[in-house]
């Protein structure tokens, strides 16, 4: 089959996700089955109001600083598709605009909600037999897909998270007054984020205690046991999950608000995303320590500068299989992650159905979780994905990202 | 004169304090006039309780790890002495443990205060006729130390924050939801180090709006312009120093909790550290945007895997001059660096009276600072500081910091 493609990059940022960007560009402008390559502006909400570039307009030398190039280049979106079945309404406009261009290829790169999207336009291109085949690549930090061994994205984050604690712990051991330092770390739900700064504690220095959202969080518990663990080994350092709830399955942080004790400003508004500052206020009160909380915030997904080799390459291969896929004909399929470890590490792509990523969030198995920590299986798991430092490009020691002109198709 | 050396570390730790450590142990290891070579556990509290290393113990291979491994590897202090010359008690103190172990050498890495201390020591020492040679080692991220052209420790520091403001402009930038994100810096009465965020803008995309200490920081005039810039751009990221305050002097975040509408917590403790979170509480109110507050907080200043090599190298430099300045007679000096800029950067030490640095701090010059803004006065005054990647020993992908056995004197 032969048209036009449209490729689109949606959810979260990652250090990577322009790498399977840059790996579904260039095959697609390689493919001679595919006639004109277009970037969707914000996802699929730029398909929907006809905002689209001509990515063949690009300079190839732009489009070659892509893996190195953290966020979404297109633009992104957190655009949640209704059901086709129930409400046709927005495929209609879709395939109207899917039909102006001819196009035949549709690169969905993203999480779960996402690959929800993907399937949704590929149910509904079926129901209408309209020809077009739809791919999904995978990318989140949060490591939270189904079906694939790991995620693109993932892989950069967790080094980023173990380089930045293996740091912080020789910061906060440095004086003679004792210190406790908390530090949040994003997965709402899933603790992968997390759990990787269990590799600094591993191959160095890191967290003395680990918790991630899978396990129930009990705050009475933790504080004895972080005040303990604080005088035995005269300073601290926790890495917890923003994510981490109580038995009723509530977010810490919310339970806080509800008790009614806690973490409110002076116009009684819940203080947003700081679990760190809410364990940190409430060490300080049963400890003698210099308690602080440290949020690494928007820098463990964008630190492009700290990224994995591995995860950049198989984040190009995701984005070339899928290109290469649907060319032969493939559709309604993510591409995948199959992996070995033992004898060394081997990764090779297989593709699955949507259905099986689109929505399902996969947790941290808990076989790899302690009481406040984290087993080898994780590291086994982990440590092969953040290995290897790309050559990345730099200009006056400092990154050079790309600059893409985005020419309106 | 011949006999043994102690070596301390004193203040808030940086990516590049250990490297300094490094260039004067080395050079204190091969003098011949340096019989042994001591390291005080956290600074001159160390000395003051006989807590001390003896680093001739120490293995090679771990001692040359020492320039890529952060933080303050003997540990460091805040510990101010008295006035020798109206409570001598500390200095006898100091006199009887430097006697035990025949010091005749004392080298200090550390900003204003540990000058303070040196120049105390140095002054004690002089009047009482102990013949002991008295040198200072600059060390600062902050860069505010008065006699030399900057301060090693300052160039990383501004690497990683340049870096990590062009990856998270990136990030802040990629929805079509508009946002305002709002990050806050390290440098209390100074902004060399907030101003380093200009160097994103500079060279890629960087803070829209930039706010150091030095200049006044209006409230009011300040949510109006960023309402606006945001309105323009459809986008907005402000860098702010931890240290900005109003006309009177108080610190932003002081004003706001006496002016009693602010950020305390329902036990009405004032929130520590936020201004970036009470910027973004603000502009939350007069906007539509997402709005986020990032604290670079301990990352900023133990970011050795954003080290700059020019860094790294002058911070060894300096902890060698220094030793090899007092083995040749000199005493009650700190190393200095005077750099020039035009036609290329070049970088050489000088020795400068303690007095020059002790307590006194310097601040960015007016005259590059803009309302909201930075000039290229700075960029051409900073660039040559970042320049340059170290090439730093990994294992599995990660730092390998050192390890020392600290063995005791």
């Amino acid at each position: 089959m032969t048209g036009t493609c449209i490729i689109g990059q949606s959810g979260g940022p990652t250090a990577v996700i322009n790498a399977s960007l840059y790996g579904a560009v260039k095959a697609a402008l390689d493919s001679p089955k595919i006639t004109r390559v277009l970037g969707a502006h914000h996802g699929i909400a730029g398909v929907l109001s006809d905002d689209l570039y001509d990515l063949g307009k690009e300079d190839v030398a732009e489009l070659e600083l892509l893996p190195f190039t953290p966020s979404s280049a297109l633009g992104s979106c957190r655009y949640k598709l209704k059901d086709p079945d129930s409400d046709p309404k927005e495929f209609e406009k879709l395939l109207a605009i899917f039909k102006k261009y001819d196009v035949r290829y549709f690169f969905y790169i993203g999480g779960n909600d996402s690959m929800d999207t993907c399937e949704k336009v590929s149910r509904y291109f079926s129901k209408v037999s309209y020809d077009c085949r739809v791919m999904g690549i995978p990318k989140t930090i949060d490591n939270d897909l189904n079906g694939t061994d790991h995620c693109p994205g993932y892989g950069s984050a967790a080094k980023f998270i173990a380089t930045s604690m293996l740091e912080v712990y020789k910061d906060c051991r440095v004086y003679d007054k004792r210190t406790i330092t908390v530090v949040e770390i994003m997965g709402r739900n899933a603790g992968w984020l997390t759990a990787a700064s269990a590799l600094a504690s591993k191959f160095g220095e890191g967290p003395d205690l680990i918790y991630l959202p899978e396990t129930p969080f009990e705050m009475n518990a933790f504080l004895e046991r972080a005040a303990d663990e604080y005088e035995a080994q005269g300073g601290l350092l926790v890495a917890v999950s923003e994510g981490i709830r109580g038995k009723s399955g509530k977010l810490a942080i919310e339970a806080e608000a509800e008790s009614g004790d806690g973490f409110v400003d002076s116009f009684g508004h819940v203080q947003l995303g700081g679990v760190a500052s809410l364990l940190a206020a409430k060490l300080q009160k049963c400890t003698d320590a210099k308690v602080r909380a440290i949020e690494l915030s928007l820098l463990q997904r964008c630190a492009a500068h700290c990224a994995s080799k591995t995860d950049i390459d198989e984040a190009l291969l995701a984005g070339s299989v899928a290109v290469n896929a649907a060319v032969n004909g493939e559709t309604g399929k993510m591409v995948a992650f199959e992996c070995t470890r033992e004898g060394g590490y081997t990764s090779k792509t297989k593709l699955i159905p949507l259905t099986l990523s689109a929505n399902a969030e996969k947790p941290v198995p808990a076989e790899w979780i302690t009481d406040g920590g984290i087993t080898d299986g994780f590291i086994d798991y982990a440590l092969p994905l953040i290995q290897g430092e790309p050559d990345r490009p730099l200009v006056n020691s400092l990154p050079r990202f790309t600059n893409l002109k985005r020419v309106k198709a």
